[in-house]
């Protein structure tokens, strides 16, 4: 009974036989049926004309992001517990040609724009100091919080007055939409986002994320970023298939609700006394003591510790709800 | 009936079986069974001790190989047709950090250690000149010719005595193996080779290439260097567990040879006389007059234009012999 | 009466002899008389055998060193004040190939051994977080305290310790070594440094400063780096000559004595209440009302207004002993 | 009696006068008098507004240059023999973040329109292939020739065609003015060019190169990479001086004119059939066996071997004409 990350999860079945239907001869790279068919789908998805690319990884999709928003001798703002600070082994400086992240603080990972405007006040406007021109953030953020429209528009519209390019870290973004219940496009470009890194791999997928942009033109360069980087696949179009089958049927929802879901039936068992963040999307920051952890492992249940008296629990959209019910008997019984 | 590439092929059948045999929860990255399994398994085919990383493309493991034997200042001896000078955007630039590719002359992309010595010989040993750090060649080379053990380790002892790192872009060195008979020992570490990019996805695979380093050590950057660059997939497992299905049993070796098999029987309908370079892999490229193209192509025959005067063929490991010999028939009575 | 910056002062009347001296044909690059005997000059002043190349900048100084002791996937330890951080522009990005600044805390822009082992523990040894490779550290700080022989031999056995390279960003060095009365040796490589960018320009010099490796045979990479960051000067016994002046005779000494001799006086004159910092090289850092600076400034005396409430105060080689004077009076009677 | 080269000759009076009247307290960096008046002095001397950069080499005017003008993922066209390929060890390939040189042909290291539109036509549109974004070209060339302003039209009308930025490398620039009698202007920017690097190491200067941007706005950005890569020096004024007291009473143009006199002597010496190319500027490349060069170096006359029967000599700006005469006559009597 596994809660270590929806990153190890097993794919959905239909993007198994997605890969099954796509098995056939096509052509190579991006020139194929499926790959022609994802900016549609995205852009009915998100009710505006998107551009998509799909790339293998979250690291991919974000850094060639971060390289069309900032230049070399540019600094993107993003909050100290990001992803890519913590987890991308440095791959912004390595796609940006050593662009500097500048960090933020904020409760959950999460930055305000006040924080952005203070961390832009404090650069003087002169060569020697790295000039901010673009902000990053995750939503879901790191701790499972999420953005809502209201606050990814105040984002946006910062960005905009400071001349910041917009990222947005979606490698949860079906979570932050199954939590706040917001449509896509209130979540992303209506407020103001400039390019979104859209996760399926933790959503049922097996390895294709989608990067999209929101400004007519930019994928253009983006496309080369992505075969200069190595990402452009020959059989481009089993990425495709698989985004597209979470797609289809608004599955990618479905898989996000049921994760956010097992996640809330945890929190609940947690109780807030507990709980270091607040459980919006599907991932617990849970206080125990290490003999508590222990005893939940001892009934089988599977975890990450995450800091002295804190484990982490994430739940995926395959999470099996009866070990869900069961590690929260446990944890009531703590 | 379609020529074009074999990059474009369908998957094996094994392949996405083992795709649906790992579909299970494992541990994320490259902690979990099937990627544990590589090592062995590259190991007991090359008859050495190995150390094998997934990445997706061709290009990654290219660059990263290129990126662990030359310093961003150093430069890479290569041919002038050769796939990472042509074809790949310029990602050895990016992945080296500004590395210089020096390209040689050679028939059918093929090098010769004199060209190495020669190249090696014009810089002049200052600051001011770029110096030599690596060699890279493609076996089977882009225009379809291969090098045996004997001219491998030529090249090797050269670059040995120069000094130079020894990459082998091996996009379809399943093929080589098959023309030559060869032991994959031979034609890599025995003949000084120290990295190898072993093409998966040309021989059946969906989106999963091999990068082998035969000095015990060189693996530990590389898997950084791969994060950094994007291509450490969260689900790891299905990129090995395509890789194994496809050493297991020898079906690399088998794929290829039926591709190999249907170039020679369209080699032999060409004959000498059509024939640019000799055909010993799977690739032909072929002396026809438009008017010739526009016969075979309005008999359903699809390929690539090469230049004035002159078609690509390339077979695949499903290529079916029937459209082959109705190709080759074809191509008899133009 | 300016008290803006060192960097800004003239040069040494001994600078501009040695220019003319050089201004003779001889031969380009660093092959020249004059370039030919920094080698030895180094040598003697640190007791140990030293390979030296002049270059114009700090920074080029700076960053040529971190490229040497860290690769592009690794991090560069420092102090969240340093220059390398807050007023080099992003050049160790650019110059390391997009390697990572961990930011260090510290009173007075000084780490501590202890800061940099925490910072490396709080690092997982996996592929996903950047591996910390060097610290760089700068003596005389950016708010003019000094390390002691001591502190830095305690730094540099962390290093090894942790396997860290270990550079001294010297801009103000020749004021270090002044104010702590050490020799250069125990400020540097007996204390286990790699690499230090010894300062000229603050020191009396037009445009060069000295980048030192203690260790053997790392200048041969650093010269290539020189060359390809266009820092090679085709006339490199001008740069040379310049250093060359300032080391005999002791000058360069002479000179930091004489600017750490006029912050000392205004450090007298503040007293301990007005000072942020202790005062032990040439930059004073003064608590001070915006009425009180407009004061000083109404009396002709020029400075930095730092933060609210502080004013930064540099003293340089050929600081006015008569105008510092004045000025100390001036504070005195505020 | 040296005929090595230019960039080993000792510096004008007028430099030296300068820097000893530069020799004062100022702003540092670029914001003191001298370097305040450079952008005036520039456009004075090419008819239009122009914003004009100090740096210290030619190698940083260049690729600062080439930074601008071509993105990570495109290519810089220029000629097989260009300095920026064969002598700035790779410093293109470092400031550009992996872009790629693709060399031309073209006699006597010119390049021509037609040589640029079949490069840029032998590229595929697609995204494997690296785009064409620059021309660089040098004036006066590496074997001496000059472009006239006809010829530097026709290119910038190709680049203009093409989408392609058009830098110009003059090195030896005074040189081609002078040879030409064309004016600034109509060599750069009426003939479409959008930076220049214009030498004044080789004209009589000691460390100052002026890298000029024709298009208004273009220099806010390369003084960001002229500070990331560590040229913005500290005491920036001895630099503008430098370049000041050079265009000042023409002096650039007197001394580009003695050594181009002294190489038009040289040349009537060696008569058309030693001249490998014709001599346009200061540079002479000399047809001469073994025994001829041995028997001119026994008189004293000192040069360089280009190649196997074929030596290099260059003139200076303050080239004794006595020695130049006994060079011609020693020629002659060969």
């Amino acid at each position: 009974m596994r809660f270590f990350s929806d990153n190890a999860a097993a794919c959905h079945p239909a993007v198994l036989e997605a890969l099954a239907e796509a098995n056939v001869l096509d052509t190579a790279y991006d020139g194929d049926a499926w790959s022609g068919r994802l900016d549609d789908a995205f852009s009915e998805l998100f009710e505006t004309r998107i551009e998509a690319l799909w790339v293998t990884t979250g690291t991919a999709a974000n850094c060639i992001a971060l390289a069309m928003l900032c230049p070399p001798e540019g600094a993107i703002l993003t909050h100290r517990d990001a992803h890519i600070e913590n987890d991308e082994a440095g791959a912004p400086g390595f796609y940006t040609g050593g662009a500097k992240l500048t960090l933020l603080d904020g409760v959950g990972a999460k930055v305000s724009p006040e924080t952005v405007r203070e961390a832009c006040a404090r650069v003087r406007k002169d060569v020697h100091q790295v000039q901010p021109a673009a902000l990053s953030i995750t939503n879901a953020s790191e701790y499972g919080l999420t953005y809502s429209p209201d606050e990814t528009a105040a984002l946006g519209e910062a960005c905009r007055t400071l001349g910041l390019g917009f990222h947005i870290d979606g490698a949860r973004f079906a979570n932050a939409v199954a939590a706040t219940g917001a449509s896509p496009a209130d979540l992303t470009w209506r407020a103001g986002a400039d390019a979104l890194s859209f996760g399926f791999v933790k959503n049922g997928g097996m390895n294709a994320e989608a990067l999209l942009f929101f400004t007519p033109g930019h994928a253009e360069r983006a496309r080369r970023l992505r075969k200069r980087s190595g990402h452009l696949m020959s059989k481009g179009r089993y990425a495709a298939a698989q985004i597209l089958a979470l797609i289809e049927d608004d599955r990618w929802l479905a898989n996000a609700r049921a994760a956010n879901a097992a996640a809330t039936a945890l929190a609940e068992a947690c109780g807030p006394d507990r709980l270091v963040h607040a459980v919006e999307a599907n991932e617990l920051f849970v206080r125990m003591s290490p003999d508590e952890a222990a005893a939940l492992r001892a009934q089988g249940f599977d975890f990450y510790d995450w800091a002295p008296g804190e484990v982490r629990l994430v739940t995926s959209w395959d999470q099996d709800m009866a070990a869900v019910e069961r590690l929260a008997q446990a944890i009531r019984t703590l």
